[in-house]
């Protein structure tokens, strides 16, 4: 949630000049998405647009990646905001000096309670976009994959203790292990890599859209229906609900059965993942100024999830048949 | 700009149950309102609200006084936020432990760049506010009034000189002095007391809409008139543009004409205007935490319009006739 850069009325009408836009009757700054800032456009025929101006936290370079892929998916059913053009046919522009692109405007509500039924949806709808952006060519290397974890953690690593004691040994422990035992050859593709309640939008049961690509890139389909496992299955506390689990690998397989060898390296794959957030987490957790009005999220509430799928049995736990 | 509290879809869906509205197909945070939590509530019938959750700055107390007030308002052609009622007649209800209601959405932009043609139409706008309230029954003292400039001081005071050498000295002598000469028996009524840009939305060069009624109460109108002075005419730097007040003035005489007592007392009100402005600037300034997203705005902005409003020979430097 948040709103970084002021956009006078003079920079946005300039902006606007160049779409074949109503006239604009209302703008305003929203809390959706954490890098960057968004805004809400209502023109004088009833539409509405996002406008997004793409803060220092996201790489100039990496945004006609991600906008070629909402653009892409958009073309192949997938309800995901679709970058407008310019009459010239400029999707990626700049406003107030930062990078910034207009986007179709999609209707639904973020779950702040999740049901069963939403895990099904969710995990359709992960699949779905797994199998649209198979012929997606360009490529977008994982900046946060299994080779990039340690580098994180040594920007934490003398501090770990301070927020659980132990925590840096289990973390190296952990890394190391993970770091010969993780899967290859596994199905990859696009993946969207952060598909948590707030980026996918329903209505009542039904996913009505899927938003924030900024962490899209190539890597194991498999490990992307773990980072949603994760986001999606887990209680309060901490708690995992395989009923959840079983909705949501119920939902995707629906649609993209999953191989023999990614069922197997799923509990690795959760692992990892959440590793991954664990690790971010932690970062920002040791980083954020005291008295900052958004309160970093607890890391350990992602070693609980990492503990659990090492203590697990086997994918069965996840109430696969 | 700020969003506090959050809503889950079922609190939202038995909230809204109460009205005649369509149902639900967007709902975001917004960034408007510092004081409370703002949310876009958007139906299927294409309707736009905003729902208000009153954060603890607000007193409960004061809410029937400020939605009455805004209800009024709207029934006599000031397009405000209407306060929308339940089928039981409700407007003031609870939600998520808060007080909260639903509006009316307003269409208009906020000026982030002030024009002249902004300021004549802002004078009107709070002229035919000052009228529209004037057989508005119920009463509320400004909290922020003369007499409780000093005890707003004094929770600064031990620490004024930190943020300029000499502050604490330079207010305590205006105080006085205004404490001494503030004028009586001006015309007085309901004010909206806070009527800075952000809160004024425009279409072109008109006014569409005046919001944030939580620092409204009974004063006196040419007090209001100076807060709007002082918002509005001012440069950054602090430079006084003489040709914006002119149009401020005029818009607001052609609606309601000043009388010769009020036109004298305009310097005098217009340093207590500042007066108060400074005063909870600087508590903000002395109280936000280090690293705070939000960072508080400089008192001394106020502290050079106060000085500015103190040199001047009389009422004719704001380009009154």
């Amino acid at each position: 949630m948040a709103v970084y850069t002021d956009v006078t009325d003079e920079d946005l009408d300039a902006f606007l000049s160049e779409y074949d836009t109503a006239e604009v009757v209302s703008f305003k700054g929203i809390a959706e998405g954490v890098e960057n800032s968004n805004f809400l456009v209502q023109t004088d025929d009833g539409t509405n647009y996002i406008l997004t101006l793409y803060e220092k936290r996201v790489n100039p370079d990496d945004l006609p990646y991600f906008l070629g892929l909402m653009q892409h998916l958009a073309d192949r059913g997938v309800t995901c905001p679709l970058p407008i053009r310019t009459r010239s046919g400029d999707a990626l522009r700049t406003l107030c000096g930062r990078p910034a692109a207009l986007f179709s405007f999609l209707k639904g509500l973020s779950p702040r309670r999740i049901h069963k039924a939403h895990c099904y949806g969710v995990g359709e709808a992960l699949a779905k976009l797994h199998l649209a952006s198979s012929d997606y060519a360009p490529q977008r290397a994982n900046a946060l994959g299994v080779h990039d974890w340690r580098s994180v953690y040594e920007q934490s690593k003398t501090r770990a203790d301070e927020v659980m004691r132990g925590l840096g040994a289990e973390i190296e422990a952990t890394l190391t292990a993970m770091e010969a035992e993780w899967p290859q050859n596994l199905p990859s593709g696009v993946i969207h890599a952060d598909l948590f309640p707030d980026n996918v939008f329903f209505r009542g049961d039904d996913v009505s859209g899927v938003i924030d690509f900024y962490f899209a890139c190539n890597d194991m389909f498999a490990y992307d229906l773990a980072i949603l496992m994760n986001a999606w299955c887990f209680e309060i506390g901490t708690e995992f609900n395989v009923t959840k689990a079983k909705h949501l690998l119920s939902g995707y397989t629906a649609v993209r059965p999953l191989s023999d060898a990614e069922i197997n390296a799923l509990p690795l794959l959760a692992q990892g993942a959440a590793m991954r957030f664990l690790l971010t987490r932690l970062y920002d957790w040791l980083n954020t100024p005291e008295g900052a009005l958004v309160r970093p999220k607890d890391p350990l509430e992602y070693l609980r999830i990492m503990r659990f799928h090492r203590g697990i049995s086997g994918p069965g736990a996840y109430g696969l048949d």
